[in-house]
């Protein structure tokens, strides 16, 4: 019989408090990604580890591992967790959640006087949101779990120009772990890893539900560069025949896409597609037929197969445009990624501790991705816990309920709890 | 019987060369309405009149009339003509070709010592590319036929901010002229009026066809600031029945339009439909459901009912797509302009005289707007005859051949002379 473990949602609840004050930029939350943001989240984070008698520690390059040591300590460890960086002007909850949710839990059980039978650690990950900052993927978490390639460590960040081994020195970290191949992670020493995160979609919100038990991090493929190269030509005195219109060849492509996607759908298929951006260029203009029109693309899916069966309806549809319309598609390169599925037991196990608890769930696929997709790729089962969130992520105007995120939380220990047992 | 007249083509091409000389602004011509080009170029054709030995002369607006008396002065005159200003950077022949086609006219019938019944004139109107230059149709021709309205004067030009009454008291010229209602042209004392123009499309030249006899100048209907608003949203968290997204919505608007269009012109009537812009906004990215995309439409038929039938369908479709994708169209003002039908006659005398010379035909609808559709309102009986050209028009490109342009030099001196007899 497990104890009844409370956590202490009170010091979560005040270390967003400090968060925020600490990292507001005037509009919304910023926290660079190896950046003073980000390293002012660590250190409140840090300090109240530190106060609550656990072993906290940054690994080399900057991840912070908080420790509350089990009665076994060689048996693989539990890890909960997400990241403390956040895009440019974004919201305070976006990663913060997931490591105040696992502080929230191993205080709670430290204050129960639980002592686990294996350690029961929360990570605070670095650079989650690299993405916005920095062209590579999770550096944070593939750095921790021997998956960051030495090269990755010379991309530069877009604004400052200089590279992220540069900026990870400049935090007093040492990019010389990741070419020495070194790990802080690895399937022979961790159990399982956690990940609490926002929704970041509308989906629990309208449906009234708290959390959602994440099926999977979805694959994509993705076009970022797409073209459409037609004629400009005179609106008035150019014939339908003798047209290579670039715009409507685009909204063709787009529309019979879309189609295509709701007829997957009523088959079954879970998936998104998105036409993210869709224009022509700045010499279009009143009375001129579009010469040249840009698009980007984004499908997702848990399911490769969905993903797969859209880009071959596009493929199929691209050369019939460009023969019927006289225009030429340049669709550049496509960019992909793997699905991540989420580990059966561990979806099994929330979804347990939801039901004991009274906590409103259900499953879901993930909409974006997240650091448990790296866990998934170093062989360590992960799994996900979303929190019913508003506004969706990624702007000042996202939110969550403290309500939602205590039963969030109460999931987390319950789930840890019986996981460390 | 006609004597055998022949157009003096030597003088119109190298008037061509003397203009292309005086007005070329590096890449290519440029001859501002109401500026300096346009002032070059009534220098040059103006003394090529004179020289010439025939009565010229600026009307108090600044249309060049130059008249070949004919030996009843007092019978209705044939006016031939177009406009003589340019777009910024656009091409040597668009206006100009017609006003040299009749000097070319008028100055062979003079050196063949023909003396007409009635006057034969021809206009260089100022200003017809006043939309580039000012926010106002057609100025010049309006103005020389009392159409103009005397606020029209206050409008300013995009760049100068200055007025167009303004700029017209700059190049010497009385604005009072429009607001004392004064009329240079009327249906009292002009039989007729014909222009030869450039097709600025590629039909005549696609079919091997030297000169066009124009049908008509389309009536318009067009949306210049037309938005979709949707709601941004994460692409990847965002299932599709929470989406509100604005690019698809206006992909589906824009391929179901132009799909109307396609049946339309099965049907046999004769439009064009045009989505000339069309963009998801600034704040659109990768991994954003676009939440708005602006879009302009332009609509043209000769005839006013294939133009509804068009308008009718988009007003069909978009409170449809609105109620299923959960967006907001703001269609915003219409703007609209009547399709100005060229005279029967003279459709039938350009043909004839083509025929009788062996020039190759066709019949067609005119793309663009031109002065002949105000010669139309005023009540006066206009026909308009276009010459195959290449590259469009309204660019530097723009091109036609010699040989075209003496074909239908032959076909303009050869109805002009019937019409004077």
């Amino acid at each position: 019989m497990l104890p009844n473990l409370t956590p202490d949602t009170a010091l979560a609840e005040r270390l967003f408090d400090e968060l925020r004050a600490a990292t507001h930029d005037g509009v919304g939350i910023t926290r660079e990604a190896y950046g003073p943001g980000e390293a002012k989240a660590h250190a409140i984070v840090g300090a109240a580890a530190a106060q609550l008698g656990l072993e906290a520690r940054h690994d080399p390059i900057g991840n912070l591992v908080m420790t509350l040591p089990g009665s076994d300590r060689a048996a693989k460890r539990v890890l909960l967790g997400s990241h403390l960086d956040s895009v440019k002007t974004g919201g305070n909850y976006d990663g913060a959640a997931g490591v105040l949710a696992g502080l929230a839990a191993i205080a709670g059980m430290k204050r129960a006087g639980f002592v686990p039978a294996r350690d029961v650690a929360v990570v605070a990950v670095r650079a989650e949101e690299a993405g916005s900052w920095f062209p590579v993927s999770y550096p944070g978490s593939r750095g921790a779990l021997g998956l960051l390639k030495p090269e990755e460590l010379a991309l530069r960040r877009q604004d400052s120009g200089r590279t992220l081994a540069e900026h990870m020195r400049e935090e007093g970290f040492d990019p010389g772990f990741v070419e020495r191949g070194g790990r802080t992670f690895s399937a022979e020493d961790t159990a399982a890893f956690l990940e609490l995160h926002i929704e970041q979609g509308p989906v629990l919100d309208a449906e009234g539900i708290a959390v959602g038990i994440v099926t999977g991090i979805p694959g994509s493929r993705r076009l970022r560069k797409a073209r459409v190269i037609g004629e400009y030509n005179h609106s008035g005195a150019t014939p339908r025949k003798y047209r290579r219109d670039a715009a409507i060849a685009l909204a063709e492509l787009a529309h019979r896409v879309d189609e295509r996607w709701a007829r997957l759908e009523a088959m079954g298929h879970a998936l998104v597609c998105t036409f993210c951006v869709l224009e022509t260029t700045e010499e279009a203009g009143f009375t001129k037929i579009a010469g040249e029109a840009r698009f980007q693309l984004d499908v997702r899916s848990v399911n490769p197969r969905s993903v797969d069966a859209l880009m071959e309806t596009l493929y199929e549809i691209v050369p019939e445009i460009e023969a019927r319309r006289g225009v030429r598609f340049e669709l550049g390169a496509e960019t992909s990624s793997r699905a991540a599925p989420m580990d059966a037991a561990i979806q099994q196990g929330l979804t347990r501790a939801a039901a004991s608890l009274g906590v409103s769930h259900r499953a879901m696929a993930s909409g974006g991705g997240h650091d448990a997709a790296a866990f998934v790729q170093a062989g360590i089962p992960a799994g996900m816990l979303f929190v019913r969130n508003q506004n969706g992520s990624h702007n000042p105007n996202e939110a969550m309920r403290m309500e939602d995120f205590r039963s969030a939380c109460a999931v987390v220990t319950r789930w840890a709890a019986e996981m460390a047992q």
